[in-house]
């Protein structure tokens, strides 16, 4: 495979790197973060924008993609690089998270599961071959295993299963893949038990895979426990791979995630949250739909060189967010995925550096982060109105 | 006033001419296209895609501004330019084709309107004095006066009413206008009689407009009417003055109204048919979330230099449309007043080379136009849509 990765700096103390993943659409800077593109398109932005920001890498989700457009029409018009017009790098998830996340009618075996699509009810089935196969006919760089993802605060034995069979999925994952330039990454479970959490790393850390994700974690349980499986999952991953924890992208668990050894993150929350007017400053989160930004001339942050800071005021985006104008959910991205490649950039250089846990202080004394309380209700209520939504659909 | 007009070339056959409308915002050469920005914004657009586009002037509404986020704040916040950071010339209507057209609760007599928001049902009241006020805190280069906008079809007792208001609002609004660099134009009337329409246009000709607009046309009527009454009325219009047909925007009605003899179009057609997917090229309208672009690989147009069909392919186009992506609607816009900037930049330099009547009969040689029995019952039911969204929100 032509994805490799050179790690450039270990900080001395703890366990933040920097490094680069070589993919064949370009070297990609770690620790990254890759902003998601579910249906091929990071919502709201074109090509440009996210090469403007500075992103290096992007998410798109086989999910998505096979029931709309379909595998065989991305593949038709050249792949998902030349479908979107992405010259750069791309990781797929395997679709295990969407199936498995979605309520409603779904039957698991160790073949494989059937679901029901999210857009018309219609019965689907997805193996750990065919997740292999339409990966490779999307044409990512990095391709993941077809994982069982089920809720982190399941019973012991249903965890344990659901693992067993994440781990044979990830044997015949990398049996089914054909020589190519695309990375395989397994995908680590065990839910909140140490235990499984150390069998997974132990067991397909065997396996030799190009990179090794954790995964079924910042799925609603305290942020504290999410940080403790990386904590003991890490030490047992071989240093010389990438290792991706997949779903985390708040900037504080980022640099969480990072002082623990983590190289890429991925979230949807940046783009999601920026999309109801929530937007990242160095002094933590502000709402920009707040009546309290109605009058003022100035930007978003002062110190943001980001398109939108550049070009419009804080009361503009405000007047855009409160009659939903789509201009304001773009321009409240771009600075939210402005924000998080800068904050990316200012890891990698206090890595460098030799600074990162000067510069983690200096962050966590300025950043004001959600309150966890607050943060478990709103999911919850998120979770709640995308069930309803799923369940309206099918 | 700093507006100004030359006229650069007549054409030698028919009322087709060139020129330029001085602002202090920039010249616009004429015949120009304004794109809609009722919010402050050309739905979906930023001002550096307008930019690139070659976009001279914008049309905004005082009615939507004056609501939200309010007159006031864009004042405070240094005008319109300033507000949605656009540094070209910007054109104001003045409310009064809102308020007509909206359906629900209106009184009007000779001294103003009180009518209700369509966002929350409040009641206002606008005066053609504080229209010229509100315009003037706005700051645009080009401002219209209030206007009575009855439906075309209204009996000729009730337009001729309606019209002798809009002359004795228009004489109103032209005392109230403080000295300024702001240009007034007022808005003929007279529905589909000509006899009214002639009245209309030496009335406020005598009155001494800075340019002269023909209003309360294309508002469902046939087509080959909205053009009869243009034509008796341009001809009473001062030749060294604007002219600017209200409302006009499809390709093949921008073309017809040059050939008799206008300078400046606006209209929302060309940007909310692309939100539904309906695209402009030299052969017709095509409909992009059509099956038959799924699996396309080469751009909407061939011919087109647009950014869209630059980057993109048509299949990639029929996804995002498919599946709402906001990215779709943003690139379906950028194309569409693509189109429509290089046919009005195409019609400026026929006319600069004396074959403005070879172009126009090779245009519509190549153009398929829609069928006038679908368009008028596409209309219809487009407006019954809105009626049903104004009468919930209220």
């Amino acid at each position: 495979m032509s994805t490799g990765f050179r790690i450039i700096k270990n900080c001395c103390t703890g366990g933040a790197r920097t490094g680069k993943v070589f993919t064949s659409h370009g070297p990609v800077s770690t620790p990254v973060f890759a902003p998601v593109g579910s249906q091929a398109t990071v919502k709201t932005l074109a090509t440009l924008d996210l090469e403007r920001i500075g992103t290096d890498m992007i998410l798109a989700n086989t999910y998505h993609l096979y029931l709309r457009p379909g595998v065989e029409v991305i593949e038709k018009l050249g792949g998902l690089h030349k479908f979107m017009s992405w010259p750069h790098a791309i990781l797929t998830d395997s679709g295990g998270y969407q199936i498995f996340s979605m309520e409603g009618l779904r039957r698991v075996d160790d073949s494989g599961v059937v679901f029901r699509s999210h857009i018309d009810g219609s019965q689907h089935r997805i193996t750990p071959q065919s997740a292999i196969k339409y990966q490779e006919s999307l044409g990512a760089d990095i391709i993941m295993v077809l994982d069982e993802c089920p809720s982190p605060v399941g019973k012991f034995d249903f965890i344990k299963r659901s693992m067993e069979r994440t781990h044979l999925w990830a044997e015949i994952c990398l049996d089914s893949k054909k020589d190519s330039d695309q990375a395989l990454f397994a995908i680590t479970q065990g839910g909140l038990y140490p235990e499984l959490r150390r069998r997974s790393a132990r067991v397909l850390t065997s396996m030799g895979f190009d990179g090794y994700a954790i995964g079924g974690l910042s799925l609603g349980e305290p942020k504290q426990l999410t940080m403790n499986m990386v904590e003991l999952t890490v030490p047992l991953l071989p240093e010389e791979k990438p290792r991706y924890l997949m779903g985390v992208g708040s900037p504080e668990d980022i640099i969480k995630g990072v002082e623990r050894g983590i190289d890429i993150f991925d979230s949807a929350l940046p783009t999601q949250v920026a999309r109801r007017g929530a937007l990242f400053t160095r002094r933590g989160r502000i709402n920009i739909r707040n009546a309290a930004y109605r009058n003022v001339a100035g930007p978003v942050d002062s110190e943001c060189s980001c398109y939108t800071c550049q070009n419009y005021s804080a009361g503009y985006l405000h007047h855009l967010l409160r009659c939903r104008e789509m201009l304001g959910y773009r321009l409240a991205t771009i600075h939210n995925l402005s924000f998080m490649q800068g904050l990316m950039r200012d890891i990698r250089d206090a890595i460098c550096d030799g600074t990162f846990n000067a510069f983690r202080d200096s962050f966590f004394a300025c950043y004001k982060t959600s309150d966890e309380a607050v943060r478990i209700s709103q999911r919850k209520k998120w979770r709640q109105s995308r069930k309803r939504r799923d369940m309206n659909r099918s």
